[in-house]
């Protein structure tokens, strides 16, 4: 999950100036539109120390009209505080409608340290998780825009971070012990921090994780990410206004109000709102791969070999342990997903293993819930289910090609990670992978397809069609990714330029989450 | 909550006949209507063994097209499946689009089971129960309608009913070992019960409480509710595609579709439904109240003097150890609460309470969350908070007044469960009256407040509005003891057409709350 903000992303001096008087221009409108508007906006920032979350609301601060603006960080409970419920503190800070909150930490903040220093267990954590969630969908379900930045640094920069600041005469006050004991709980935090993250990720009230090194690159990515959430809210509250009162008059019996069309403040923005093409030329967690990786013949069939007969060891102990298995292949088309699911099979005995491939859905399929025909493809005990494409079709495919509706396919994250936590809760191994190929190796491949007799059938225009939406589908990529790689169901990234290396590196991946679940 | 689900209801024959056989043509229409929406209807049946949980889901099978209902009910999970996730079972069995899913207490069962029995603790169960909410969230939120009836019996009537079908020879198979010794834990049975119905009731999938002691009470009750929520549904879920429509088109920077007006599905229907008549003469908890119940001068001085020094002993005590109250004053207009408050305020110190009047909110208030007001008010440690009125107002005249959506009233039932339950968490002591009087006896009292001349300033056009509305506002007072009177937040009912009572009672109530919190 936070691999995705550990990519070095910055951003130029020259980049950054040449937008951002237009940003802080942007950012002023938006907040004089938002005084007229009937619902408060609730900023949230938590995250590692030292990536930027006090440097971010400064700056919103001093860009905006701090008069409109409540500010919010939290102490230890005082008295008057200890005396009443918990969450009253928070209440009482609330911005009204038309304001602007922002919140360092706040509510996140005991719960996280509770459980970094394992002071409460996991169920324990997770219920004071879903009372902050209950807290967020109340205020949400009253109209409140909400956003969260989770600002991330990986364990070496937080360090590097820290000693800057240290030596720095006018800084160094911010470096305390506790922040250098925080660093040495590094790997508990971030375990704690995955869970708060899927656990209080909602549609009304997103998290961002967003990588803290750089402050030109996190201040251009939060602000341009409020400008256009809350664009996006004005018109949606807009909208919603009027469904109710058309519902509502009709429960009344009256006549119901003529629609009006209102004027989409998104839609009035410009296509391109500033800021948005310098942030989609950032690496992302695809281009980081390296995709040099190979194996020439001699090392492949040596390795394909001892991982072979590795398989066919740990999936005979898994049969017997009544251990089962679920693989789910996805990557670009002509990535080489076929030919390794075959490559992974030779290893596995013929009654041990299912593999399902994954098309447009039946009829009966159409006419149930988009998780049911993955739900009931699931093999019993001590047997591998392969899936040649899969449930992340809702946010790939159906999310590109409009099949699924925003709200769609933003829900489908944590629907998802629902369905996997099942899985493995019930003892079962999972393993995702994403076969990545460079635009230029898939052209090669298509255009080798079509040369080759046999090949041919495997090319069809729908392939050509899909590849003028790369770039579309990276996005989605990148964001699956970020969404659904967990501690327990990550994503395993697999280079496959080269086609012997992916073999090999899917078997090794396998092999090794067997190995771990059978111990 | 299940209180108001003992009343003793029954439904005559003739009555039943009356409406019978255009209810039967009406559901087969609406079944057939099904077919062509692009939702499944799912139907839970939980509750106390006898109260007519299998007869219901017969008699819909009986009127409906059996073809295009699924109907399950679950034993102890199969070897088949046991090896999958536990919600595997429940998957395979969903309805499809347009068709119709009787569940007999499914996914509900074994937590309840399990927590009756002692087997898990509270917050395993809650999180067990957190998992069945979700599965709800995502069928509903992929546009299913989930309707949930609990079947209620008291204690009494469920022996009562269990001995009966003992008796009969035909039906004595009905009646094992085990639903006596489920009998014999009724009240283990009944405390986890009501947890689960709180934490599981969903605008998107509430559960309607249903007593089960008259056959054709509960048929009717039941069946009514599946048409009116399925009429409702076909129509929210007709405006909710054209608002995706239109939104969608506005995403892709296309012109919006024209809003066409669809015909209302409810609307369409007849505006006093079949069966509704019958429903509303039936008794509820307000009707069954005693009345009578009064003091005569003398039992009351002596009464009120015992109970006056009883609360201001345990005020003291409740001071001293931080113990903070919150009480909640509602009921109907000239009911006495302001002189029931007044009586008590008398047992105690001047510095240890507080009145709050609730009125129309101020702006300030208003461009906030309705629930921000009582947050503020919240007193420290060792004080008595007296609201009176309270954030009841929501559910009571905002619904009534239609100040409040349906959707944001219907929302509200779960909002101030989960107030009152950070309230008592937090070890204050909570106590909500609603002070009933008869239609006549206020009558009676506006009568004379407007002979006598220091009371006439009590009395506003307002309050004879209001009377006009006697019935609405009652439906909703029924609505909100069923909905938020739980184990450890009840509603006391105060009888009082005779105020002396009323005031002994009041405060007797408060001090046992008191005693019990104190030890």
């Amino acid at each position: 999950m936070f691999r995705t903000a550990e990519l070095g992303r910055t951003v130029s001096k020259e980049d950054f100036e040449a937008v951002a008087d237009t940003l802080r221009i942007e950012m002023v409108e938006l907040q004089q539109h938002l005084r007229t508007c009937d619902f408060p906006v609730i900023i949230l920032f938590a995250g590692v120390d030292g990536a930027g979350k006090s440097e971010t609301m400064n700056l919103l601060n001093e860009w905006m009209d701090p008069r409109w603006i409540v500010t919010r960080a939290y102490a230890e409970p005082s008295e008057e505080e200890r005396e009443r419920p918990l969450f009253w503190r928070y209440w009482r800070d609330l911005p009204a409608r038309g304001k602007i909150g922002l919140f360092l930490s706040a509510w996140y903040s005991q719960p996280l340290l509770d459980r970094a220093w394992n002071r409460i267990g996991e169920a324990q954590f997770d219920e004071r998780l879903s009372r902050v969630a209950t807290f967020e969908k109340e205020l949400a379900d009253d109209g409140a825009l909400i956003l969260k930045f989770w600002m991330h640094l990986g364990r070496k920069e937080q360090k590097k971070r820290l000693k800057t600041l240290e030596k720095d005469p006018h800084e160094s006050w911010r470096v305390t012990e506790r922040d250098w004991k925080h660093w040495e709980m590094y790997d508990d935090f971030i375990t704690a921090s995955e869970r708060l993250i899927v656990q209080t990720s909602m549609a009304h009230a997103p998290w961002q994780i967003v990588e803290g090194l750089d402050p030109r690159y996190r201040s251009l990515t939060v602000l341009t990410a409020i400008r256009d959430a809350a664009r996006r809210h004005m018109d949606s509250q807009k909208m919603r206004k009027r469904l109710v009162t058309t519902l509502d008059s009709r429960q009344k019996k009256q006549a119901p109000a003529a629609a009006e069309v209102a004027t989409p403040a998104a839609a009035a923005a410009s296509a391109d709102p500033v800021g948005t093409a310098i942030l989609s030329r950032m690496p992302s967690i695809l281009s980081s791969l390296d995709m040099a990786r190979s194996y020439d013949k001699k090392d492949y069939a040596e390795q394909a070999q001892i991982q072979r007969a590795r398989l066919n060891g740990l999936q005979r102990r898994a049969r017997a342990e009544g251990v089962s298995s679920i693989l789910v292949f996805e990557g670009w088309d002509a990535a080489g997903k076929g030919g390794a699911i075959r490559r992974m099979t030779a290893g596995l005995d013929a009654r041990d293993y299912q593999v399902i491939p994954v098309a447009a859905p039946t009829d009966e399929e159409r006419a149930h819930h988009y998780l049911w025909r993955f739900w009931r493809h699931l093999s019993r005990a001590g047997r591998v289910t392969i899936y040649d494409r899969s449930w992340y079709g809702r946010v790939l495919v159906e999310r590109v090609e409009g099949f699924a509706t925003q709200e769609e396919w933003k829900r489908a994250y944590s629907e998802i990670r629902d369905f996997e936590e099942q899985l493995i809760e019930h003892g079962s191994v999972l393993v995702k992978y994403w076969f990545h190929i460079t635009k230029e190796e898939q052209h090669e491949r298509f255009k080798q397809r079509e040369s080759i007799a046999y090949k041919r059938w495997k090319l069809t225009g729908e392939d050509w069609r899909n590849r003028e939406k790369w770039d579309a589908y990276e996005t989605a990529v990148n964001e699956m990714i970020e969404r659904t790689s967990t501690h327990t169901a990550p994503w395993t990234l697999v280079e496959a330029n080269d086609k012997r290396h992916a073999r090999v590196k899917a078997m090794e991946t396998f092999c090794d989450a067997l190995e771990k679940r059978l111990g």
